[in-house]
């Protein structure tokens, strides 16, 4: 067995088609597309197949507007600061309401914010761990909140957010909704004109796509947002030269990861479900959230006992990648908030692990995981002093 | 004669060392550098090559700091909103000086700041098309100046501010300095050390390196700058997960462009001067700027009688790539700012075309180029009912 990937929320390999799409546009095709000479306007076809791709992929409807930017972390930077600096210049106050579980580049954001004199909610989640309308109702009077910004399914646990009935209930409410899609894309069915979402982000290289590339959609007649001024690109919306091969690439990754949605919810689902059987049968595992409202490829378990840092040592050694904490941020010591919001004690979250598989994941890699998990809870057990 | 790329200042093509440098971090070496597995871990060898190369390309010490990013305007948006956001913090004003020169994403985040509230200098140019100290002193008092932003060579023109002289000219005033430096590294020397500045942006994609990546270095000691709010990625000063490919890529390109700074300054100048002098044997042309001013690649050059839209569309059908206006948004078609600043008269501005050069240029291209400038020259300005 060379190496096993289980860290799937954290990036993805990039697909070889992927790859190949991309390949031309460094050498050969390398125009800047506001060029109007040849080298400028012969990458336009496939750039327009690429938005195309992505259009298709989030089903946006053609009035709408999908913006491409280097990544998730700066969409959501884009519409929190863009809604923002928006009432900032019509000097009127900004109401955001997040949840406890966001992503650093939406709680951090909103943390900043407020350090600007923004007002901010953090709503907090159910015994489910999961945002629901009741919540929002409760935390957020009508007409008070600007923007509710919940995220689709979280990165820790997989576990996927109501997120239709909160974008109603906030509309209901007279606020704009955004959410973070990125851990959505490719594993759930994602289709902004049935959500009815105002803003949505999603990165690339959570679908197999490059890391380095995202998209935010706007809905039509939704407030515009910008971050980055300058040049004309993204008509006017986001400037910068656009990164022609990752757009290109993050089409195709969007194709394939929405062609592969079947799949995902079938035979990823299936080895997901048997790695976590196999967990469940060793003593003393807790998996967190129910699997039925997760994404079908993630687990988060507890062992009593161990470490999450020595568990994932020892798979390491094994040649097995798997997460603890944010994977996004795991270099961040702090408890993860996610587990937090969750009112896990310390010991469960200290002892918490994430598998996220994708469909390059085989039956194979699944069964020597399932062996050498069951090895180190055994031999890290074994010298445990908080296990006995 | 396949086609000849002189439009080098819009764009470059990836040096072909740098693609194959890239290859590995899509399908092999893919892990989130954030990981603490062997995926994340092992890329960070090469990271940090490439950082130490960029260290060493510019010049900067090892206290100073480089964020890498997704292009040169988001460095140059981080520093002027980064800026601004300080000031609005701590309720106080700030006076931003520009030059009326800059690339749109210096001129058009100072319209933003200014619709926002702040108070904007925008300096003129003097009859050579440089932004001088004495015009900094002249316009701008003593003490009054937060942050002066000057590009270091013009995109346009290829026109070499004084950047050293405005730097302690900015520092002498009491304001911080910023240069744009994305026309400059790889065609002249960049030392940030010598230079005194306290901040400096580049992109990738114009010395050989990919779109959708640059840097934005900032001087130890001077006043953090942020935009991107999220991860602990670049120390927490620049979140959303790390372009792993490009960023090395980009380290590579940085050393390449270095080492080739001589050849850029012999050869390159050698094709380029070839090419002018042909240029201004043909009669009623003007070149703009003063050779020994210019960038070693760059060529703005005027042909009377002869629309620059017109003129380019000729040279592309026998397959020549250059430029009118800036390059950097031709779609944009009100007259371009630099042209203006210069006050160049509608038709010198009007019939304005950009060649420009690289390493990769060759003596056979810059021989078809002459032969096929003089040709539609010709051709246009028989049929050109301004020229007579
Ligand atoms: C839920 C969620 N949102 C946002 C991000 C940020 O994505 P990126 O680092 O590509 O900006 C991540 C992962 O990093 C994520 O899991
Ligand atoms: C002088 C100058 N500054 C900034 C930029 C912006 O670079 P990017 O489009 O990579 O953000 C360009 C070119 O596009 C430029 O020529």
């Amino acid at each position: 067995m060379e190496r096993v990937y289980l860290d799937n929320n954290a990036t993805t390999m990039v697909d070889p088609k992927v790859k190949q799409a991309m390949d031309p546009y460094y050498m050969q095709q390398y125009g800047n597309p506001n060029s109007l000479h040849s080298f400028g306007t012969e990458v336009h076809p496939e750039m327009s197949i690429a938005l195309d791709r992505l259009y298709e992929g989030i089903g946006a409807a053609d009035e709408d507007d999908i913006i491409i930017n280097a990544c998730a972390t700066e969409g959501n930077n884009t519409v929190l600061q863009g809604i923002w600096s928006g009432k900032l210049k019509e000097n009127r106050p900004f109401h955001l309401v997040i949840s406890q579980i966001e992503h650093p580049s939406i709680a951090h954001t909103a943390d900043w914010l407020e350090s600007m004199g923004v007002r901010v909610t953090r709503l907090p989640v159910d015994e489910q761990g999961l945002v629901t309308p009741e919540i929002l109702k409760e935390h957020v009077s009508r007409g008070s909140a600007d923007l509710v910004s919940i995220m689709w399914a979280n990165n820790e646990t997989g576990l996927i957010n109501p997120v239709q009935d909160l974008c109603r209930t906030a509309h209901d409410m007279g606020a704009l909704f955004h959410t973070d899609a990125v851990q959505a894309v490719g594993k759930i069915p994602v289709n902004v004109g049935e959500l009815g979402c105002d803003y949505l982000t999603f990165s690339a290289h959570k679908f197999h796509g490059p890391k380095g590339v995202g998209g935010l959609f706007v809905k039509r007649g939704a407030p515009p947002v910008s971050l980055l001024y300058g040049g004309e690109q993204m008509g006017g919306k986001r400037a910068g030269t656009v990164n022609v091969a990752y757009m290109i690439g993050m089409g195709l990754a969007m194709k394939l990861a929405t062609d592969a949605l079947d799949y995902e919810n079938t035979k990823v689902r299936e080895l997901r479900d048997r790695l976590e059987d196999a967990l469940k049968r060793i003593p003393d595992t807790v998996i967190l959230g129910r699997r039925e409202n997760r994404t079908p490829n993630t687990i988060l378990v507890s062992f009593k006992g161990i470490e999450g840092e020595a568990f994932l040592w020892d798979l390491n050694t094994n040649g097995i990648a798997a997460s603890t904490g944010s994977a996004c941020s795991s270099e961040d010591l702090e408890a993860d908030a996610t587990l937090r919001a969750m009112k896990l004690g310390a010991d469960l979250a200290h002892t918490a692990v994430r598998f996220s598989l994708s469909r390059f994941t085989t039956d194979e890699e699944i069964d020597y995981t399932i062996e050498t998990i069951r090895k180190v809870v055994q031999r890290l057990r074994s010298i445990s002093s908080t296990y006995s």
